[in-house]
């Protein structure tokens, strides 16, 4: 008999890689738990627009989030939004505590993904939100008719300065190096709003502001710029604060994992952003949350 | 300078893998051509509802596999629809031979899937398209208010039962063991329709018939079903008539691809239900598309 805290599998994120995976769970009838500490979707709710999903087109992330909760809601999932704060094992299973109680379960799911890496300036801490955002969903509404600028040369920053650009005033885009990183197609079409600068072999060198905020910044080469808002885009790193305890095998860009998402102990699997791997996207995200959890199943029937 | 039928990169199939490929390749700018002898979308085209493709809530195979294609006609793909014959390596080139031209490209991804397992009773051929179907979905229709079976225990099978239940007076599930394989959420879903009978250790020993078409079956235990139609889902096979001139390297279930999707030949890639993995869905296909791509792309950009 199981107690109402006791599940087969536990998940920790709602993003397209632990939604997956609990889409593929319920339906094989295993009885999961999702845990998510902000809202179902992820990073998916800071994409602008999605292009690269296969099947989806026109959209905006928060509408495929929403989609994939949807499909959850119908499968009667198990979500609870509560912030896991320790991982532990415990009598051969694995015990979970979030901010509102504990939870064990047999095989546990890692899926929360990665949180953006910041901009290595003196006193960044003090704008955070008050001129430095990491989210153009989130944030830019709120420098209308401003000038801003987009720190990174990837596809997340193009992104950001697409979406920007039909908001702020005038978009300077800080890449450190004489190229871009992002994809031809996500370039020129970057290339063809007016109102965005590429500013290449750059990099802020001091961020200048009074006390209402931020008023500009000077740049390595001493060029001063008259901004009121930063966007810092120059990847990802590591949330792995709450697994901590477990000591899983990682590197420089995530868990290590097998081809069946496995991580180095047999009981846990993770997917998504947080594993090391070539390609972080959405497609990828879905398909080792899939994965995971069909390995998971088979094991649950094996029993 | 390039011919007009020489290519960066082919794709050989244009269903859920093929056409992920393609969406990045042509995102990244890549010059690439796909080929398929029928219509985009592959065995989507064939599948009635698509249940576990996350961020897609009810909808038929068919609208799933046309968002695809839009979102590569947006992309300005090159599409023809031609059956690759033969393919061979040509002045460090590779040289796919269609019906009608000869192209030659540096990478080329092979996405043609699987084909279904044929059943092995005496004089199987003699029935295909008169009575003997691989596909609910384009043939269903045919059988409305008749009796059927469907041969198979996994979940193509359930799918067929459960869309033919909507027309068919009355299904037989003709199951060789004792349990079926199909996930707990499809076998529930089975087990409340009403016209669906499931048979267990089950075979069928000989097709009866005559001049009009199918009028039963006989079982191994000598029992008699008056039936019209069988529909056949019990796997999968390979479909590697065109590629084996390539000698890639493969094992029972398909192509050995590592984890960028590259067969035992450098040049050569493979994803989708081509290969050998643990997982056949359409989230899986995507995904490695999308790898294989990216990796393509990587080695474009290095030259």
């Amino acid at each position: 008999m199981k107690s109402n805290s006791n599940y087969d599998v536990i998940i920790v994120g709602a993003g397209p890689a632990g939604m997956s995976a609990a889409i593929y769970l319920l339906r094989a009838g295993v009885n999961c738990l999702l845990l998510e500490f902000s809202s179902p979707g992820g990073n998916l709710n800071k994409t602008h627009m999605i292009d690269n999903y296969p099947g989806f087109v026109d959209h905006d992330g928060t509408t495929l989030a929403f989609n994939m909760y949807n499909q959850l809601t119908k499968l009667k999932a198990n979500l609870k939004i509560e912030k896991v704060k320790n991982i532990n094992y415990y009598n051969e299973q694995i015990m979970v505590e979030t901010n509102k109680e504990c939870y064990t379960s047999e095989f546990l799911i890692l899926a929360s993904g990665r949180i953006p890496r910041k901009l290595e300036i003196e006193d960044i801490d003090k704008f955070l939100n008050k001129g430095i955002s990491y989210c153009a969903t989130c944030d830019g509404a709120l420098y209308k008719d401003k000038s801003i600028a987009v720190v990174g040369g990837g596809n997340t920053a193009m992104e950001t300065a697409r979406y920007m650009s039909n908001l702020a005033k005038k978009i300077y885009v800080i890449n450190r190096s004489s190229a871009l990183r992002a994809t031809k197609k996500d370039q020129e079409e970057i290339m063809m709003k007016k109102n965005v600068e590429i500013l290449y072999n750059s990099k802020i060198k001091k961020i200048i502001s009074n006390e209402e905020g931020i008023t500009g910044i000077e740049l390595d080469d001493k060029k001063k710029l008259n901004i009121q808002g930063i966007f810092v885009c120059i990847g990802y790193e590591a949330n792995d604060e709450y697994y901590k305890t477990l000591s899983l095998k990682r590197d420089s860009l995530g868990l290590i994992v097998n081809d069946n998402m496995q991580t180095s102990n047999e009981k846990i699997f993770a997917c998504g952003d947080i594993i090391s791997k070539s390609l972080y996207q959405v497609v990828t995200a879905t398909s080792e949350g899939a994965i995971a959890a069909n390995t998971i199943i088979e094991k649950l029937n094996k029993k």
